[in-house]
């Protein structure tokens, strides 16, 4: 039982959010104060434990459970030619995934995180939205759940990516429909698709825009019409962690558009997530504005699989490394600012 | 015998300095064309890795040996107020990498690096640079012999970084003399002066080049009467580490600053090297773009000791294993683009 059978549930969730641990961030940014830096000098790395002790309510976080979750699907609309590779390639890289050949498992293993890999049907991809509701109702819900129930209430951190030939499409005109403008907007190369590519990936993305204009103004209708069961299961996982108080690093464009319909149903739903970088693909950075959410890393990465979020416990272990094992002026014997 | 004992060594050295090997990158960039991701949706880690292979002249990168340096030095220029902490803690803060307690310590463990500190003369700071020259040359060539002579033909990748109350000041001058403008454009807040001590600082970077207008031309120069020890002698590990063909990753500002007169006297001398990070101290994005050196991380940090640098060693460390452990298009059986 996932508590998620309709979209009622999804709203009442939102609607009774956890809040963050106030007092273990104040602890932490106390003993911040007292390490052997200038104050702030660590920059970020400060910010993201102080993050992390937040929403893991704890004083001294942790990090010895890291959850990587890769939900993979199949989108209808990869018929319009809006990808550069065939959609066999879902199943493909899902196989490679479970082999240990992808980026991901070797990121996975370098920074100490355990990957799950879950296919959301395969081989039923998504309607093309420029035909009609990429899901029905009752489909979207059954990934949102998948993704929900995929988080492990003992996780330290959950990482969230995804796999699914033709989602920058999708999650381009969820990005559209959640906040303007169009194809010209919001599309961006993909896997790498070439002008002519372009030309029919902004095409969908602006006739499903015009098809669906009258229904499309609700976020979590927008997720339906538009995106895709990853896209989905993401979103479910994101709320799921939220109930568990486990911080998030979303990985890219794609994860950020799929976790989007949250935050503009209630402004503070993605405190606990942070972006992990700032993807190659053209909308992301535009979206993180919107969002106001600031990447952690920024390296020209457009892979997805969820490889920049296990890039980010990298960082994130160093944080929580200088702030636990450093010494404070006073045991060090060092004087402190004049 | 470090082969350094005058200026005239140091640009011997630059007028003969070994070239990357092209077919080392070229046979890296063949292979991450087989890999099984989108071409170039690694982005700057596949960079990363035909840039180590280029300079280890290895087709197969390696990371077995990464050594963190850490210069240390003391300034004259700290009596006119220039740091927001007093000269003590520079030896104090390397009592404190010696026994551990610092951020470095931290990072090095985690990010698998071998740390050494060296301190220079700390009992004897440099002058006083708005009242003469930071160093006697030879003080200078000392110094950086001292760098020059630290780094092992042994390491994979070298990573320098730098600890000195008062050196965002010699920075600072040094950069200014090297590509124009004054303690306006350059000076920041280092450690975390107040308005009045940044005052002070910019005052002090613009007396030192009045002072110094007709001898400051030259960017050795440049480094003799601005800089400190430290900072010659990470000007003197980046020309070893170039000699023996060895990566190199400069920390921040500091670092980047004291490496720059290389750039100025050959335009390629820093070919072999990283910037690690983009310090929130104010002069080091304008000084990243004047060497055209973009870094890697960015993420507020403005400690220096090394932190940066050591920190982008788990980005080289990522980059590395998904080059050597990632599955081909054809052994993983994926379908490649249309």
């Amino acid at each position: 039982m996932s508590g998620i059978a309709s979209l009622s549930d999804i709203r009442a969730l939102l609607d009774h959010l956890p809040q963050g641990d106030d007092s273990a961030a104040t602890a932490i940014a106390e003993r911040q104060s007292r390490l052997t830096k200038p104050q702030g000098s660590l920059g970020r790395l400060e910010e993201l434990v102080a993050w992390l002790g937040r929403w893991q309510a704890r004083e001294t976080p942790r990090l010895d459970d890291v959850s990587v979750l890769v939900f993979a699907g199949n989108h209808g609309v990869v018929a319009r030619g809006v990808s550069a590779y065939p959609a066999s390639v879902t199943t493909q890289m899902v196989a490679n995934f479970e082999r240990g050949g992808a980026a991901i498992n070797q990121i996975c293993k370098m920074v100490g995180a355990s990957l799950r890999v879950i296919p959301l049907k395969l081989d039923a991809p998504t309607a093309d939205f420029t035909q009609g509701q990429a899901m029905s109702e009752p489909e979207f819900i059954e990934a949102v759940a998948a993704g929900y129930d995929a988080v492990s209430a003992n996780a330290d951190l959950v990482c969230l990516g995804e796999m699914g030939i033709g989602n920058t499409t999708a999650a381009s005109a969820l990005a559209a429909a959640l906040l303007g403008g169009g194809g010209a907007r919001w599309a961006g190369r993909g896997t790498g698709l070439d002008d002519a590519g372009m030309a029919r990936k902004r095409e969908a993305i602006d006739l499903g825009l015009e098809r669906h204009r009258t229904h499309r103004a609700d976020p979590l209708a927008a997720s339906v019409i538009f995106g895709g069961r990853e896209l989905a299961a993401i979103l479910g996982a994101t709320l799921a962690a939220r109930r568990d108080r486990i911080p998030v690093v979303l990985d890219g464009f794609v994860a950020t558009a799929a976790a989007a319909p949250l935050a503009r149903l209630n402004p503070s739903a993605l405190d606990h997530a942070q972006v992990a970088h700032c993807s190659a693909e053209a909308g992301h950075r535009g979206l993180c504005a919107e969002l106001n959410l600031r990447p952690i890393l920024d390296l020209d990465m457009r892979l997805g699989e969820g490889s920049g979020a296990a890039l980010s416990v990298s960082v994130l272990r160093a944080a929580l490394a200088c702030h636990l094992g450093m010494a404070t002026f006073d045991e060090a014997h060092v004087d402190e600012r004049e």
